[in-house]
């Protein structure tokens, strides 16, 4: 054989050494990803990240998949003639937008369920309301009643530890029942959230269209690797912080405190970031930790 | 106490007793209820079914809910601007076709799933695609491609005895899925049929919007209470059997002879026919069984 | 099928749904059943309770039955010429007396056994001194020894546990064993009593040939149906208690107390009043419970 | 320390040392005693018997134990003004002296399990009836009914199992019941070897009231140490086989054909003879085997 | 970030992607690496390999190491003054040597263990007499007694199983025992091929000094990537085959035949060639296979 | 049978019959004998210590064995003509010498394992290094640096209770390993106290060359049979102490106060003194316990 190839070979052989210790780290722990935006949009990085949660599954991590769908809902919504109407960034949802949003968000849930077995996993498409995995309360906007627009009260574990352990990847829409077992629409970061810290997950990662979260939105330089719970709490003191990270913010925040190891905001508009996040020393987007003894990324 | 109210509790008692060889019987059996028809529309008879259900759980059996949802999906066809079109009775299934029926059927699918859990049952909404339960080959109309109409060519019942070992009921839309891991819309009672068969159910039983079978259709009194499966494939060679009760009962006689005990045609028009067949003496409806050692009814 | 006989069907329905939210209540649980009197005599009677702890079984309770033996006992002495003595309402048991109990008693016992088994239960018959269940010390009547008369000082719930986790039910009968491993005679009461407490009991009944507890035992309208603990003892203090009903509430007190959660005197010389009781609405009875919190029964 | 005591401690060991390879042989593996004769009148005997069950159960072995008492029930029946008839060695049981005999035997059964528990063990009385270890049809008398007498015709080993399983040793008396649940009386010996061969026990030992098999029973030295079937066949065909004898044997040779692996006749009133049979190369009586093979006795 | 960087990472990604389709063969299958020759020497690739093996065991396989220690062996025995002999390749081994040898390979096994540790893998380092996995017969060379030289006549599986169970991974030094329990030295090729055969392994792979099997031994370009059992037992027949590879060709052989699925020998000598072999697509050395159908290489 | 003949048979079923008391009492408990001196050289004693362990085994006790190898090793390294040389006891362990041990004491391990093995064990052979089971630090002897010496500093015990619930005996040889994982020389006593009270083992037997701890070493008649620790250490400041005792009764005294329940100095010079200690009430050498109630010999 000659040297060249040979070399290429070797290569490849180290990028497989170098993920060992990452491997290991997250052996038999629960990790949580939600997943949206263009990652989920775009064919090819859809392709990638069904195969991402494939090796994760396969070298031992237990992945729930907790999704989202607004576009499509929105989408359907004008199909059928109805407008989607939006106070404070929470979509008004109706009775006839909740029967809407539950038929188009339960197929893009099938529709993952296919991506994943095609490439082999046993996955298993639920909603919040199956086992009754998620219970909610009505969720005010201001004070403002929107409709069936919920937040969770409890996370039945049940459910997912009987699929996590019999090997099938649980892929959730964010759907829960109230008390009176009507159905209401949850917003999908604040549901992986919740299952992140029910299910004492050790990461939990949102796929986003941001790469991370900057120091100075205005300056692409900025980009903050690491940041422990008091920089993220001072940092969102600040008043740097835009509208749409705020609330991510404010969730990665509460699911550190509530014993999630690792939160990252991650750019899903990379091919595979989610793999190079887990088995690579290359990080990807912002991390939130606990504090200073947790960081471990160096810089490249 | 007066010796009028204390009747009345007594009888209510021997109900109960009544109840108990039947109970003995199907103790920790598989059975599948095809749902449909009236029992799925009208709310009243629905809360009948799933408190029917949560009896047979609570007894010991471990139900399997297999449900249809065909007017649902054309009824939003038609809210979608799109003419439904059948091809000896099957629905032609184009690609848009496939997206809104599964969109419908995954809906009422949990519509189902919550009135399970308001009486207090653990219920699983899933498709034949989750954990490829149903795997299908496309099926044609008399040598016709009609589009995405799958038969059942593959049962995996990992998915199901998991849910069933941990207490869990599942409920199933029939969507199966194909090679290529396209989705396919599959007729109901065969759903049902074939997953008896593969769960080695001990019962299978059709809600329906008749009677039962009739000797001589005309003859309102000529209804059949029971039925060897002799008996019924000479009935189904005598040119008496109307169309849509033809392939019913091949699926009744398949199921038989795979090694089902007991099929049974119900009128789900009747408030909690299935209890009544599963818990008296009452035979509601027509079923099929293997030979003459199997009766059991007594005539009434 | 004409609508009368519909009629008929369909209220046994509902006597079947009626049950439902009962059996959910207990489902699982371990339930003691103290079973004498009338109850035992009578072949009809005996023949229904014995079918009602079948049923209970089937939908999935753990039931314990304790039973006494007192008049066969007595007129078994009497057979063999002696006469039986009681002081304080406990029989002067010496060792012949004690060597004819326990015959009469096991027999008494196996014969409970064979009845159960009749109707298709898995039934173990035991004493107190199989596996050790009861430990005893000696009972003294009002200081004085009266001969190989026992109260529980230990119950050992290993036996119990492993015939009930393999769907036996136990049949017990009330003598158990001192330090010196000598037999002793035990209250059947105190007896069930120690073992609803010992294996965590959610429900302790007592069968007996009274209708319950009186607030006025000259006035047959005063039937209590529930009572909590405060209004048992106020009860136990006014005076108002007859002799035999003072050391059951006290016994039923005791249970609740100690972690039961209802305890039953129940008048089980009504047919399937135990069925009634568990099944129905229909309070049968008395039933002590521990505060207002618990009370369920709608007066009818 | 003295070279003489020292040389007594040395001995007790080796007699430790070569029990090694009779427990490893047994390890593990069922053993029924059927437990008669003067072992269970003597106190010493009785005791001892006692101990050497003990001994099996803490090395390793799963003992079962099944008594009898016909003495004991004779002398009941006479003190209640009752005779007791035999033909062709079997007691005529009407139905009270059926009953009777249950609860003479019960409390046999029970006075064993007090004396196993004294030294330590976990021991559970049954009777045949229990758990329905023993089905039974009725046994004639040379074609003639003489009652309540019953032939084994089925075992459950269920009960058993879980007993064993449980590190209780089952206690059993020799009573079993009809396909109408009624009580009858069984030899002994033969529902020791019915049990043997459900329970695919490793031994099966009589404990009777004499030496073993005399080839001659009128010569004291012609007392035959091992036998294999064939030649206890030809034994059985000599006419030298006495009357108790003859069914002893033939019980035997059934059990080593069902798979049992050495039966033997054991002199129970030889203090420790169980223990000497099982840890030492003395052998007592006379053990039946399959054939040249499983000799192992060295003549001493 | 860079362009240029993120092709970099995406590339690293690739490769692990590229790895799943071969992960997902292999999960939870049991591996048997023959590790020996210059990979046993060189320490860089001691390393390598080492972390080949807990990269193997990451993703799920179930490795078991067999090595050997030669060149070891011969250079104590020097120190020690005595010279090593062979016959017929074989090491004529008298009752010193195979002392010697014993400790040798033992320490070298213990050597393996902790490189393997501190990687974090939990290894145990055994030899053929621990749980008697390794049973053997004396091997002669030609008819010759060479004295403590065994070949495997019995492969023990209990020990091996416990260890993989509980997620320890055996490294074996090829010593057995015969049935006087005296130690035997047994050629390492032949103990991991007696081994995979036991354990039903899918793969056994020999590291080995050479790039593989030529067809032409002196034609450098005629490595054989890949051959079926056919093709091999031809190419045996050849004559072409060098002298050192015929018996491990003959292993090869057999081992398929025996129901291992792939035997490779690899080139040890090549960084990770372990690694290459399992997770990518290029075929290092030669494989062995059963038949036409087993084929995957592509030429490269 | 004669009388003579007779007797001798029940003395050894006596002897079985007092064991009994002594099995109950360790019945599947922990027990860890370190084995050494005599009882390791000659061949007599070494299987009487063998055979010993295996009846332990066999009668329900979990043993673990923990030997040393000073003499041997001392003998191959004056083979290797390398001086062997001890400061303050304790041997200098250069990186050669530590090879050279690890040789011996590994080879004397698999010897064990065979014999073990010859009488029907299941045993496996392991040194500290391997599933971590030995973690050291580096031990000074008096503040200098002998080299490869270490004390245990941590004891993993899931590889020993991974091999004990499988049934097999684990024989462990004291070397362990240091952070850096390399090899240590462990003082065999001090490994076996360290794995006593790691595994919470019920009794640690020291076998050794001196008949146990006399109160005045020039009194042979001073034997201490037993010694609350209390005593112990009152003894320790007495000054009366021999050299080689010190430690080893610092040994003892710590294991007790860590939870062994009993500590032993067995002389095992005596032909089966393991067995006698563990059987017999006969106390051979020294006992450790706790306190006054622990006592359990009778002076004899």
């Amino acid at each position: 054989m000659e040297t060249e190839a040979m070399e290429m070979w070797l290569e490849k052989a180290n990028v497989l050494i170098e993920a060992l210790p990452y491997i290991q780290r997250f052996h038999g722990k629960t990790i949580v990803v939600k997943y949206g935006g263009s990652a989920m949009v775009d064919h090819e990085l859809k392709k990638d990240v069904i195969r991402d949660v494939a090796l994760l599954k396969l070298v031992g991590f237990r992945p729930i998949i907790v999704h989202g769908g607004g576009k499509e809902i929105t989408s359907w919504l004008a199909r059928l003639g109805k407008e989607s109407q939006f106070v404070n960034g929470l979509r008004v949802t109706d009775k006839e937008t909740m029967l809407v949003a539950e038929m188009v968000l339960n197929r893009v849930n099938k529709g993952l369920v296919s991506m994943m077995e095609k490439v082999g996993l046993k996955a298993v498409g639920i909603s919040g309301k199956d086992g009754t995995v998620l219970k909610v309360d009505k969720k005010l906007s201001k004070g403002q009643d929107i409709g069936y627009v919920g937040e969770v009260k409890e996370v039945n574990p049940l459910l997912l530890n009987t699929l996590l352990d019999n090997d099938f990847i649980p892929v959730i829409c964010p759907i829960g029942s109230d008390d009176g077992y009507y159905s209401y629409n949850i917003n999908a970061d604040d549901a992986a959230c919740a299952i992140a810290k029910a299910m004492k997950a050790s990461k939990l990662v949102f796929l986003t269209d941001i790469e991370g979260v900057y120091r100075d939105p205005a300056d692409k330089t900025s980009l903050i690797s690491e940041m422990t719970v008091p920089e993220a709490l001072e940092f969102l003191d600040s008043g740097n912080v835009g509208g749409g990270m705020l609330p991510k913010l404010a969730n990665c925040i509460e699911a550190i405190q509530s014993g999630v190891s690792r939160v990252h905001i991650l750019d899903g508009r990379i091919a595979h970031s989610l793999l190079l996040e887990f088995f690579t020393n290359k990080g990807i987007g912002t991390a939130i930790i606990g504090d200073e003894e947790e960081r471990y990324y160096v810089e490249q």
